[in-house]
């Protein structure tokens, strides 16, 4: 009898059901948005019958200075403004519409990365770079978000961890990399936008990577988690967080240490650390590789912030030539710069680099072409990656 | 020397690098938005001072059938729009703008839910239920994503696991609730729609839960992950995936529960095994439930989709009844459905309680206001967990 039941609705409620699901609020008819062409040029489209201009914005247009490009779109009879771009290079592109002055994401797009309080449609072009910035059907590490204790900051703090294909299963112990996000990021930013997860598996999977344990804590000591997902609810986030600079994180660095080092099967001495970072997470690098200076054996910064300090007050920030100078005596195996060449922060980073010289501490100084991008830090992360633990 | 290049770099870098974040393609002045009063009214803003017309459509506000509500917003001489809601109960709730009757999310609010291809921004009214759906200050379990085989589908798989505060360190073994999805869902549903991580963490905290296992598996059996998880990449997702009510979901589900039995400590009986779902969620849940009827001691269906079968071929929808009366004779703890009163699938649901009562199956049909909504299964799973491993 309950088979009758099964069987014998109609399927009108089948129908209902699928309405329903296509029903969110005021969705309505969708039309496909972003269309990647074979030969990699790209096609647009938003259905805005009511719209009177609409401009199509991407990362791939050149920028008049902090000012994003921006293309207009032709309105077509149906009401759909519609663009195809030149063929574009392999990578992972942003982009959002200008509907009469209005920044609106796609509608046909639900993939988003979040920049600080920002959202921008994302879509890849396969090829190199993308095809590592995509899942692929290779083994696959696990991605965990937990809690640790941090004791030096009196709260339970979010951190996301990566651990590499097969880490369940196999008894063995792992090396670690620390892997830190600039300003304005969190916990969030290297999986989402810098697919550090997909970076991770490809290379690993391509024989190009040590496996490793990938750990990515959060570096705002005032926050116990990434906006949203923390005890502050729901907010707007903001680019700097207070006291993210103040020598606190790299004071209470010890905990995240600490924590990857205790619940997770790792190789815990100094040639089996490495710790990186990008902007202000290359700062954060930058200090504490030299505050812990017998600590990690490889050292990247990505852009870093080499910045005024807001707290001189603080210990971590004394004596650092004289740190400097004891983490060279201790030797490491890398200490790996990069840094676009229209970086705002270039110039930082070469008059470190200097400084690095005058010294005779050994380090590597990577220049590419372009700014303060996470495009330029994924490039930076899949270079660094496979020098370390080799 | 380093201290000097650190302390002497004008502040001007600084404020280029504030300028910087703070342009993510084409981002504008930001309002405020949504705000939420003390007296729980909410106001709404939206800086477009080009649009004609601009309405707010909420998930509080009366639908007409499928046809969600909308209120016209005001517009200031500042050329932002503006709208401030009753005092509305504690809930997480939904909304969009309409502008020029282009559906736009709210630049104001990063926070979103995907249901299928479409985005909402959420935001939460403190009080009952709202502080369950809500990160709070107590201990939280952890969540991961990782992939496991499945020899049935000749795949590995995503799936998503929630372990309890402790898990890690306690040693010792818990139970395990399988939490499924609805059709146009996946791993990432419960998670993110359903709130499941804070509704548990806070349960538990509340001495309201036993600690417990939560793995929500993937229920599209084409499918390796959610979208854009997976190795189908980015595309819009539909609604209706192809065969996921063709039995072969059901058929393969012990790839599941061996996955999450030999990576985890669980207690590997049916007394300490719950299985639950929404919709199609649920479908799977009493076809699961009853083709392997010696393995689950709590069974909820929420709304769930009572409906005709595609393919009945399937060996699943065979012997329904005699498959459901040794379910029943093998004897479960829990038999637990939950039906909205104005569910279009209410009536299926009331059906199939009558067919209970006619064979004399234990059950418990609870009916809620409401719809076929995700406000409900929060409300569901809130109410199903407290009675489980008890």
């Amino acid at each position: 009898m309950l088979k009758r039941i099964v069987m014998t609705i109609t399927s009108a409620a089948m129908l209902q059901y699928a309405a329903h699901a296509q029903q969110a609020i005021g969705g309505g008819t969708q039309v496909a948005s972003p269309e990647i062409h074979d030969d990699h040029t790209v096609t647009f489209r938003l259905e805005a019958p009511e719209a009177r201009e609409v401009y199509l914005s991407g990362d791939w247009m050149p920028a008049d200075g902090w000012t994003p490009g921006k293309v207009a779109m032709e309105k077509e009879e149906s009401g759909i403004w519609i663009h195809t771009t030149e063929v574009l290079p392999s990578e992972l592109y942003g982009y959002v519409f200008l509907v009469d002055g209005l920044r609106v994401n796609d509608p046909g797009n639900p993939f988003l990365s979040r920049d600080i309080a920002t959202l921008t449609n994302i879509f890849i072009v396969a090829g190199d770079p993308g095809d590592l910035y995509r899942v692929n059907d290779v083994p696959h590490g696990t991605v965990t978000r937990r809690w640790y204790d941090s004791p030096g900051l009196g709260m339970d703090r979010r951190i996301t961890v990566y651990t590499p294909p097969g880490y369940e299963c196999s008894g063995e112990s792992y090396p670690v990399l620390y892997l830190l996000h600039g300003a304005g990021g969190d916990e969030e930013a290297w999986p989402t936008l810098g697919r550090a997860v997909q970076i991770m598996d490809n290379l690993i999977a391509g024989g190009k990577a040590t496996p490793m344990i990938v750990a990515m804590p959060n570096g705002n000591v005032i926050q116990d988690a990434a906006p949203g997902e923390g005890s502050d609810g729901y907010y707007t986030p903001r680019f700097m967080v207070p006291k993210t600079m103040d020598g606190t994180y790299e004071e209470t660095f010890e905990d995240i240490m600490k924590f990857v080092e205790t619940h997770y099967r790792v190789k815990a001495d100094k040639a089996h650390r490495a710790i990186a970072g990008l902007s202000m997470g290359g700062f954060h690098s930058l200090h504490i590789s030299r505050y812990y200076p017998d600590t990690f054996d490889y050292i990247g910064l990505f852009s870093a912030a080499i910045l005024p300090n807001q707290n001189t007050e603080s210990k971590v920030y004394q004596d650092i030539d004289s740190t400097l100078a004891r983490q060279m005596e201790n030797g490491y195996k890398l200490y790996w710069i990069g840094c676009g060449k229209t970086d705002f922060l270039y110039n930082n980073n070469l008059q470190y680099k200097e400084k690095l010289e005058s010294m005779g501490m050994p380090h590597l100084f990577v220049e590419s072409d372009g700014g303060h991008i996470w495009k330029n830090w994924r490039i930076y992360l899949t270079a660094f990656v496979p020098q370390l633990f080799k």
